[in-house]
């Protein structure tokens, strides 16, 4: 017989009552029933019910052992009585009775427990993560992150593509967030940089003529800490297919992140068609660029209700500014003042002067909005938003560009707040067409809104109508999309700029000229000038995907081994001091902060 | 239509004689055969023949395009005359007539040509990598690769085991070579270490409770480069079990290995029970503990045969010292004295003092030692190696320890020479029963063999006895192992000591006391205190396999973008100059050597 198990500890069932079994695994935990001691195995399989009674040989070690002890036992399986059984457990219509136990590794006495899973300090927890993840919960979550994981590999390569992989010790680059840098040994004073995305390396893949690339690629960026990012290092579904238009990468990817929610949504629905929401759209009715679409509620525009109506303020704004528009925020269900109400607090807390209101009852809106603008305004705003007694409406006012942030938040929060959220869906949308350029109120000038290598929509075209200011730049749009689930965004991507010349007309009407895209880019640019194809590509986040579908809101809960939130391994001791002479090897000096 | 293809270069057959169809690619080259334009244009997936003539309103755009260009071309699929049918092209049998052709993308005069397969200087081949890589041979590599490691995944999922990813930024471990050392901002002073394997962090999944890990895991390690091994970072296919056994691991790894080698061996034979081979046996046989079994010399002791013989050399060497030996090298076809001379000379450029010899000829054996040890021992040593006209025997003398590995290098050279090793095999062995410890010359005491963490043979008893001196420690053996590959070795692995208890003992029998133990594996140790299970594994290096299977022996052909053998990535530009600002966040400073 092996010399740990005949079987595993999820696997014996009524059949093999009556076989001689060798377990091994550690000690659940230990009950003594009336002088039987009781001794739930566990391994990574499951969970097996040992019996010892005071005749048999083994109880004297039975007697001995604690919880997460690693024991091996010999022992026959018999069937439990009808009483006993236990039908929630795979292999609660056995238990075994033990002949022999052997105590392969002891522990000693936790700082948390395995057992049932209490509330523990964060620190506790990361520190003794080893333990922590015996814990059912984490356990589950860490094996389906390695399911999700691999089904999506599985689906990639079933839809053609190859997984390759990048450089982790490369150049640094100047995508935006901040670079974790390595120190040469080998070329004193200069670094590697850890990539914060394979971005140019993908897209190198794609002008070295490989045509649909994937990788579950490990990125970097040494970020202060988020619940939903860890701070270090983050995995991302890292997609780039050539010789493609936008709706090619939708319809690659699509299927494989449909496939794969189906596959571990526990029966939730899913979106089957993902719709594409131009941003302009999104931005009117859900007041974001990430809405969430299980949220029922659509704003609408209703300026023209108040314009020269007698709700004062309103009135004199959209007399003001022809930018000024008021939006409509319907609440189906919150017809009562004390709804309304609430959400007028809640406003309030969150800086603003206020939520305007009509709640309808009797046939009739109710409320101060609906006093001043009187009975046929209120009706037509009912009749717009196809209202019904019981239901209210919430109004925003003002240049959009401002207030859509605090609408979108307010649709949410009232979506919430009348259960009109289903949550037992995964609602998924193509987010498209994204401006190009915007205006930097900062620095007073046109700037690219997102990735400067996105292909503008129009290409060379459309740059010189900007160029010849025949067109405005903020109405030039990208081949750019954001893939959203439930209100969060999985990933940006875009279908690149491959041409060195319209790359550099974008460069010059965001204002920079061409030795600061030489500069930063030069490899990639470079690149471009010896026969790039049209390509494009996304990279959804693992991370976030996994937590979507685990259902959990902290990374800590479906990453094996993550830091804490001040970027410390606990368990192993990271950062940590180094040696003098690692750092003369590495031709740096410490530069520490003034004690103070 | 698509506004780029209908079908990709590689896709058209005889079938589609007579379709209208669109394709991308890359021009290969442009041949003009008698006014007509003939353009290989080619893709990912291959090549097809594309012609344009005068009479075509794309002849202007094609006589323009030239090598590497990216077009799009339109026109009706045509079946080629017997005559110019190409049977080695999967697409050979149709050519494409052209009515539109568009430039996607222009390319500059190129560095180095795609065409053909000429030697270029490594510097321009990594500086214009994206061109390299297009390639036909690199081409093929990378996508073996790809095939390879998606292979090895699927085999490992379908054997039960689960890819966990394990952190990149971690802390230093003290594992023998260089770390990668990344500072933190957080945290002034200290560092994080990039993983030089995952050793730790697998052995505490274990210790979590998860039962099978693998993963295709990124290393990083601080060392000089070599061929066979790229300056920075490499995969390995990092594998842990529980509660199992050394063959437990071997039954295991060994199809999946197996599988991998049928698989993409392009039908070279593989081995089909890989023998298990002690490490002393190793030594003995094959002077190496990573022998190339495609080689049929087997080393044999003929010590005997010199003891007190006329061949004065040896036979005082085999008198003054206990521990020398006599071994034979024997050469199967050998047997002519311009081979053994030139053997001879070759043993003298290794630095040795020649290497003796006898051939046989004409019923007896020739050469100066048959003539020293006259016929009757001759004959002896003859009988017992098996040879016959036509054969030779080579001699090394001495202590064993210390000619192994040259005899093992001159068997090695006397199978290639003489064609006895069949290029056309994968041979497998497993290398077992390491020694624990061993006797280090230089600080003259007894020291670890390779990893101190490995399980001895005997467990605690043994480590007692020898604490005891009734045991001599360097006869403790361990379930230490190694998987060679034609002389390869691809990995060691282990049963781990998973009792700090034994790992106490170990330590101090190899001199260390328990505070070097806690300092530089505290973390290891403590979770081995908390209900360790008895585990091992293994780590087959990926890129060593994937050269073996593409018959290449540069780290570059099989890597996508490797860096130079100075650590440097040519077209990135890494390493590079970082800002006073970053250094600064990071709290360094640069210590630049003295310029002279």
């Amino acid at each position: 017989m092996h010399p740990y198990r005949s079987h595993h500890c999820g696997q014996l069932r009524q059949s093999d009552v009556g076989a001689a079994v060798r377990l091994s695994g550690w000690v659940h935990r230990v009950r003594d029933h009336g002088g039987l001691l009781f001794i739930d195995l566990r391994d990574h399989y499951g969970l097996t019910q040992v019996v010892a009674d005071p005749d048999s040989p083994a109880f004297s070690t039975a007697e001995k052992v604690r919880s997460e002890w690693v024991i091996r036992i010999d022992g026959k399986v018999k069937a439990r009585t009808d009483e006993t059984i236990n039908e929630k457990l795979p292999t609660g219509h056995v238990e075994v009775f033990a002949s022999d136990i052997e105590v392969l590794s002891a522990s000693r006495e936790l700082p948390l427990p395995v057992f049932a899973e209490p509330e523990y300090p964060e620190d506790i927890r990361l520190r003794y993560r080893f333990l922590d993840l015996r814990r059912e919960t984490l356990h589950a979550n860490i094996m389906k992150r390695s399911a999700i994981i691999s089904s999506i590999r599985r689906r990639m390569v079933e839809d053609g593509f190859f997984e390759f992989q990048t450089p982790i010790l490369t150049a640094s680059s100047p995508e935006g967030a901040r670079d974790f840098l390595v120190p040469s040994r080998i070329h004193p004073g200069k670094f590697y940089a850890l990539p914060q995305a394979p971005q140019q390396f993908k897209q190198l893949t794609m002008v070295a003529g490989f045509d649909r690339y994937f990788q579950i690629a490990p990125c970097f960026r040494d970020e202060d800490a988020r619940a939903d990012r860890s701070p270090g290092e983050f995995y991302q579904l890292d997609v780039e297919m050539s010789f493609v238009t936008q709706d090619d990468v939708f319809n690659a990817v699509e299927p494989v992140l449909r496939g794969v929610f189906e596959e571990f949504a526990d029966g939730k629905k899913v979106t089957q068609n993902f719709p594409r929401i131009p941003y302009a759209e999104s931005m009117r009715k859900y007041g974001v660029d990430k809405p969430d679409l299980r949220n029922p509620i659509v704003m609408e525009s209703v300026t023209e209700h108040f314009r020269g109506s007698g709700f004062k303020i309103f009135a004199k704004m959209i007399e003001a500014d022809e930018k000024v528009e008021v939006w409509a925020i319907p609440a189906p269900g919150g017809g009562s003042r004390a709804f309304c109400d609430r959400m007028n607090s809640w406003a309030q807390g969150e800086g603003q002067p206020g939520l305007g209101y009509i709640f309808f009852r009797d046939g009739e809106g109710a409320g101060p909005i609906a006093k001043n603008i009187g009975p046929e305004r209120t009706e037509a705003v009912r009749t717009q938003l196809g209202l019904k007694d019981g239901d209210a409406v919430f109004f925003v006012a003002g240049v959009p560009a401002k207030f859509a942030s605090f609408a979108g938040a307010a649709r949410q929060k009232a979506g919430f707040d009348l259960k009109l959220i289903d949550e037992d869906r995964f609602e998924f949308c193509w987010i498209v067409d994204f401006p190009m350029f915007e205006w930097n109120e900062e620095e007073k000038k046109i700037d690219f809104s997102h990735n400067p290598f996105s292909m503008p929509q129009g290409g060379e075209e459309v740059l010189d109508a900007v160029i010849a200011g025949t067109t405005n730049a903020e109405d030039v749009l990208a081949y750019q999309y954001d893939i959203v689930c439930n209100g969060i965004e999985l990933s940006s991507g875009a279908i690149r700029n491959h041409l060195p010349a319209i790359m550099k007309k974008a460069f010059s009407i965001a204002g920079y000229d061409e030795a600061v895209l030489e500069e930063k880019f030069g490899g990639m640019m470079r690149a471009l000038e010896y026969g790039a194809p049209p390509h494009g590509g996304i990279a959804p986040g693992i991370d976030r995907i996994v937590m979507l579908l685990c259902g959990e809101e902290n990374l800590r809960e479906v990453v094996m081994f993550p830091m804490n939130q001040q970027a410390e391994d606990l368990m192993m001791g990271a950062p940590s001091s180094v040696s003098p002479r690692q750092l003369r090897e590495l031709h740096i000096r410490l530069n520490l902060p003034d004690e103070k």
